[in-house]
């Protein structure tokens, strides 16, 4: 596999871009969250006049073999229907990305459906849907290494082609929570109890299924795994293309926006291979699956949104956008204590 | 004092619509809070195409006596200097409502400074700064009155004048959130300590200050207190300006964004007199002031962002507009199942 060369973030400027933030006309720190986006952003883009460039959300798609197994109340023919509706331009990532002029790509990672070449996809299939992992590896070996750098080049000429430097990724894929469930499972080391929810509405029943169907997968794979192995055992390609395309988004140190649950379990195995790819992250938002909410505690991460979304296809991401961009704006464009005259807390003006 | 004619809103398509959110291509519930808005603003609309007309972000601005007691780490005349900055475009309240083309309009409910005429402010001040409530009541009946209907009237013209149906209230006062913790106090029925936050950035013997000159005000006024003495006694005109403003708007059927800690002080006031406002109410935000959140749990309101904002201003409410532009956009643009030919999880595809 590609090593990526991700350093940790520039920490240079830290204080010169803080006190930019405390000179602002409010109280300290009275923006909360979005003086952190700030100061990250522009620590990452190593400029006193941060801006985003060319943002865009990639969605990459795959099928996944263990839905043979009935994990999803969906089947897995809608992964293929839902690509065919966001090349329509139907479906909710489609919505926020014309309200807010980000620019949506559609990755077909690995669909069990032959898309026409001329469909606005980005076609990079390693194969029809993964394996059903209850009996065999998701993927091979060859297969794991190809999604990421699947998913590494088309970042990588995104950048080149658009100077992008913000870029969220989502997914589609019937049956996916079912191998994020496990990829969180393995790397966070928590019980799957802990990481199997409800995916796109399995009523009670159906859930306790989808645990004793991951239960047994997981038995039968018992040897100890490295990030790559757990990636390549239980993982989708659209899961792994994600791998390659946040490794290389850090290595760009693009500022990546990272989705739901399971934008998070391929964030949870980048980050197992290269930890600094944290700096990079921004946690867009706490999904209503159940598991999302620990997996952001194993990152110690505090999400920015908490609307009980359970949709994936980068919305979360989407959504977050104004919030990343009302940060810059303010940044760039609110007075100073001294440039408004107005008389700040530290002023002596008891005197 | 007027009466205003609140009726609950319409619930008569409620079945209707939420068929309508319910057959997006999603599963169902998956966007969450944004199906709940989407749902509230179709209803008031009595629309199934519902659209935002000419949003519009009113900060009031007052003075208040109660910061002779130094309840606050900045001087009162940060009030005005405020305000001018406000005019001038510097405050981060001008760069959200640039940022997403909302109308802003400054109020003097009742700084303690002479705006010359020419500046862009609506000029409604009932006077120059309230009383101190430790010694006396804040204002005159004649004046809580009087702002009420200056509130209402404000926004009763701009509803003529650009058909606006949305609008978030904001505010500007050193020293409000005193008043703020003294009306939650009271209305709320909960004891000073736990209203009582740091504002604009108390240290801790600056708050157990401002506790302690509280406490004294509420003792030096015990007798019994209907919503509107309340809102006499310890309130500013920029709170009682908003009361109005509420009140008119829901009589109009517009959506409200409720701010922070003082414009839900504000709104728990309106909500006393009129308890159906509710209905037309979004809770922008949970602000970082310790006291919110007991106020929006007495309210019973889940607010949309968790931002550890504590600016006032109407940010919150300014913030959160793109989430409601984005409930009315799915609702409106996203494909249903049939459209899109994408299989519903009711579809018995396993036949």
């Amino acid at each position: 596999m590609k090593k990526f060369q991700i350093s940790p973030r520039n920490r240079d400027m830290d204080e010169t871009i803080q006190a930019i933030i405390d000179q602002k006309t409010k109280p300290i720190g009275a923006l909360g969250a979005l003086e952190q986006l700030a100061l990250q952003a522009a620590a990452i883009q190593e400029t006193l006049t941060p801006a985003w460039e060319s943002p865009h959300i990639l969605v990459f798609a795959g099928d996944h073999g263990i839905t043979q197994e009935g994990v999803s109340p969906y089947p897995a023919a809608v992964t293929a229907q839902m690509v065919l509706n966001f090349v329509r331009g139907g479906a909710a990532i489609n919505v926020f990305c014309r309200q807010y002029e980000l620019n949506l790509r559609i990755v077909d990672a690995g669909v069990n459906h032959d898309f026409p070449a001329e469909l606005p996809i980005i076609h990079q299939k390693i194969g029809p849907g993964t394996k059903n992992f209850l009996h065999e590896h998701a993927m091979s070996l060859e297969q794991v290494e190809a999604a990421i750098r699947a998913g590494s080049l088309l970042v990588a000429k995104i950048r080149f082609s658009t100077n992008c430097n913000l870029i969220g990724f989502g997914e589609m894929g019937i049956g996916n929570t079912s191998a994020a469930a496990l990829i969180m499972s393995e790397i966070c080391q928590l019980p799957l109890y802990f990481c199997v929810g409800k995916g796109t509405g399995l009523d009670e029943e159906g859930l306790q299924h989808k645990l004793n169907i991951l239960q047994k997968a997981q038995a039968a794979h018992p040897q100890s795994k490295t990030p790559l192995e757990i990636l390549q055992t239980f993982g989708g390609f659209e899961i792994a293309q994600m791998v390659g395309a946040i490794l290389q988004a850090a290595e760009n140190q693009m500022l990546i926006l990272v989705d739901g649950f399971i934008a998070t379990a391929a964030f949870l195995v980048a980050h197992a291979l290269e930890p600094n790819v944290i700096d990079y992250a921004v946690f867009c938002h706490q999904s209503d699956e159940q598991g999302h909410k620990r997996m952001l505690e194993f990152l110690k991460a505090s999400p920015l949104l908490h609307l009980g979304l359970r949709l994936g296809e980068g919305t979360g991401a989407a959504l977050a956008f104004p919030l990343l961009d009302a940060a810059l704006r303010f940044f760039n464009e609110m007075a100073s204590f001294e440039q408004a005259e107005v008389t700040n807390k530290e002023d002596d003006f008891f005197v």
